[in-house]
């Protein structure tokens, strides 16, 4: 029997490109599952210098392959290749930030609390740790082919963690994807890792990646990418015998309001601002700024006017797949139909592309259809006449992952109601600035509430807490020293941050 | 229109008690979820001192009912006196820890990454905590109708992390319901919050709790009880158009392992100690050791012996409920009447109560039906030959709050692997103790595997812990610092302990 093939396509040309990549059958996957089951032992219990490693190898592993990246990204995903330069980079630190996690260690939220034999009744030695919780399912996203794919954020921080991770390979881009695996696998056999630390399956349809999140060795999903594709595998994750979490990140619009003063004093600057923010990366990021609010005045005008005048000098963006510009399309139709829209942009369609797009609608003809996400370099203008109007707007609306205020600093105290909505409704609130451009640090939170991420934003998806999603709690009582696991002995011999008696200490 | 009532039913009698409640209307329902709703954004903003003033209030107000709930759950949960007034001082006591860690503040997790003008591209300032989600659900249980009930953990850690809570009474105890919404209302009062911060409602059917589930200002849900009642719960809130988190306690039988050594060493005291874990409470706790594996040996035999003994010297325990009662004996009947199960306790079963039961079975004829628990005072024991059988067969069991063995120092070493099954199955491991009596501290795990708990162990319904259940992450990029939360300010007024640029510090 000859495997089927799928080959992905040119979003630039429509082309098919080469090679052809086989499917993983099911007997494959079996195997690779199996695999990282056996490794999660060993790997759970790897010491924080062994993951760091492994995690720094990778990272190298990916710096060499730049070039054969960009090659394989421009065509796959038909991203420009500065963007992809940085791509690398920023996947590279990112692998990078997690080996620093690994190496402190900290994050196992160590705590000790004391017996007490002369209490009555006696007081048991209690001590916890945050444990990985065994294979992890990665889903590669489509709009970052490197830094939220197969070595993205989810992969590192699962496997800082100790968990072995099987990546679904996004079918869009096969190629860069494999790179990615080759990297991290090279890494792991480096370090002296059991191969089953890291698998890869490889698929054009939904089948395999149903069956991996089905899989009873499978523990937690990490996903990015369509709200339809987020929530089917979290409807498949609940409907298991043993339901796993789905830490989805699907959906949000990153409503940006923009008060008249903020206009007066630095419209030029804004719009300029916004327009990028708008169009970069065929505006196919996930905190797009696809719904602003912007006042109905001369101010207002001149800006919404000079970010449609930029949107139109902007090149048609070549989108990541025919389907994505499909969804587009027909998103922009849906909302250009909708009653009191009208088009600021002027440009026209090219014929394999999307041409930026700046649609406005008045405030009393807002509806909430307008905030569903159309992926793509489009954004829709609320006009307002008041900010009093536009604060109940913003809690009618769905979950987000950022909100956007650009405001004076001298209204900023007048603003705490509007400012309180945004904290509601958003994972992240940005003050005069662009919400693009999500920086990978300790205190970064890309998450939301639902449908901005389906775990409600209690976790982030980028950064370094990224890496407590893939555990769960484990306690020990009165278990002597030496029995203990290293976070947990008295000597505390990897020099962690550990809440002691309630005291933190190390 | 008169309200529709209630009366609970003295299990010990099976006479209805005085007085009727009236069941919540749809109406109150609704008028007690819009308070909290309202009082939801002040109370976020509360200090960490007002929320530590309102616990210790509600603490010292549960503690000056001490008599009163003493009378009140005898009655309606047939309890015993001293068992009672030990919860009314557990449930003042953990009241008091989460007004500590109230106090302390620095559960909330900030971090701080600090901006860099100088990068190219610019670095953003970016910080973030955990804030409380809003008005979350808790559902008292039915076996501890102080500690695990209206004023007990959930609702703690819930008010501690700044979220209103509406508790769903439990049908079986209305009367020590009451009071313990009083102190806690009181409480409210006494430190000028509003009455929103915490309502009741009362019915003893299930339609007003799936409707408080299903509301759309409630925003969590923490649930202890049985495995039907929470799975029923989950279903509830993953079937909403905004999914919620519900943290359900649902179902464990703590297996317990005793080597050959430990028994020879220690048998006597051991079975004194077990007798008590498995009846203590009429063996209605979420750890009572349900399941026991006991070598195939002349001490093997003594001990159960023993156990047995003790079991049919202690009462008949009057159980909290006659459905648990009827579950009960169905449960027992069904292991009795399993292929290989003999029932070494010869107690009869007294009219109206439960005689604690000591059964045994050979590991080559376990079942996974065996490990099901029956709530209330039963335990299985596996009998095996070599303890390298007993590894495989934890390895197959459902998830577990505990797993416990019974080893002396010397053999530590050689049961890695029994170990880290039982590590994999469970979220605290007990060695040479009993699990029961959950510590109320900064390291409990009170969670597990599913099972176990609804969300697979990746948090904990006591001790301190359980505060960050109720909270989600959010961040602020670029904000002045007098527009920033306080725990988030430059000078830390709170003087929090934080992850500033990825150290540690206060």
């Amino acid at each position: 029997m000859t495997a089927r093939t799928f080959q992905a396509t040119n979003p630039a040309t429509g082309q098919p490109l080469a090679p052809a990549f086989d499917v993983t059958t099911p007997q494959e996957l079996e195997t690779l599952v199996a695999a990282a089951r056996d490794a999660a032992r060993g790997f759970a219990s790897s010491t924080p210098t062994q993951r760091a490693d492994f995690l720094n190898a990778a990272a190298a592993g990916i710096e060499a392959r730049a070039d054969a990246f960009v090659e394989a990204a421009m065509a796959e995903a038909g991203l420009p290749e500065p963007r992809l330069r940085g791509e690398v980079g920023r996947t590279a630190n990112q692998l990078r930030l997690f080996a620093r996690v690994a190496a402190d260690g900290s994050w196992v939220d160590a705590r000790i609390d004391h017996g007490d034999l002369a209490r009555k009744p006696v007081k048991p030695d209690v001590r916890s740790l945050r444990v990985p919780l065994g294979p992890v399912a990665v889903f590669g996203a489509s709009n970052f082919p490197l830094a939220f794919s197969v070595a993205g954020g989810d992969t590192a921080s699962a496997l800082a963690a100790g968990c072995p991770v099987v990546v679904k390979a996004h079918p869009a881009h096969p190629a860069t994807s494999k790179l990615a695996a080759q990297a991290i696998s090279e890494a792991a056999a480096g370090c002296g890792l059991p191969a089953g630390v890291f698998g890869i399956v490889y698929e054009d349809g939904y089948e395999l990646g149903v069956k991996l999140v089905q899989h009873p060795d499978i523990h937690a999903v990490g996903f990015t990418g369509s709200r339809a594709g987020g929530l089917a595998l979290v409807a498949a994750a609940q409907a298991r015998e043993v339901p796993i979490p789905v830490y989805a990140e699907m959906s949000s619009v990153n409503p940006s309001v923009f008060t008249a003063e903020a206009l007066a004093a630095n419209g030029a600057a804004l719009a300029k601002g916004l327009a990028a923010s708008i169009s970069g990366s065929g505006g196919q990021l996930c905190t797009q700024p696809g719904l602003l609010f912007v006042p109905v005045s001369k101010a207002g005008d001149q800006f919404l006017k000079d970010v449609a005048a930029k949107l139109d000098a902007t090149p048609a963006c070549t989108l990541l797949t025919g389907g994505i510009l499909n969804a587009y399309q027909v998103g922009a139709a849906r909302h250009l139909g909708t009653a009191g829209v009208e088009r600021l942009t002027q440009g026209l369609e090219p014929e394999r592309g999307a041409q930026p797009q700046l649609l406005s609608v008045p405030i009393a003809q807002f509806t909430p259809k307008l905030a569903d996400e159309v992926f793509g370099p489009l954004s829709v203008a609320v006009r307002y006449d008041r900010l009093a109007e536009v604060t109940p707007v913003l809690a009618g609306l769905e979950g987000q992952l950022t909100a956007t205020l650009h405001a004076t600093d001298a209204e900023l105290d007048g603003l705490s109601d509007l400012l309180h909505v945004m904290g509601v409704r958003a994972g992240r609130l940005v003050l005069n600035g662009f919400p693009t451009g999500v920086e990978v640090g300790h205190a970064m939170v890309h998450g939301g509430p639902f449908p901005a991420t389906s775990d409600g934003g209690r976790s982030t998806s980028v950064g370094s807490l990224a890496i407590t999603r893939f555990t769960r709690l484990r306690a020990y009582q009165d278990f002597p020293d030496r029995a203990l696991p290293p976070e947990l002995q008295d000597a505390n011999p990897h020099g962690l941050w550990r809440l002691v008696d309630g005291e933190q200490m190390r």
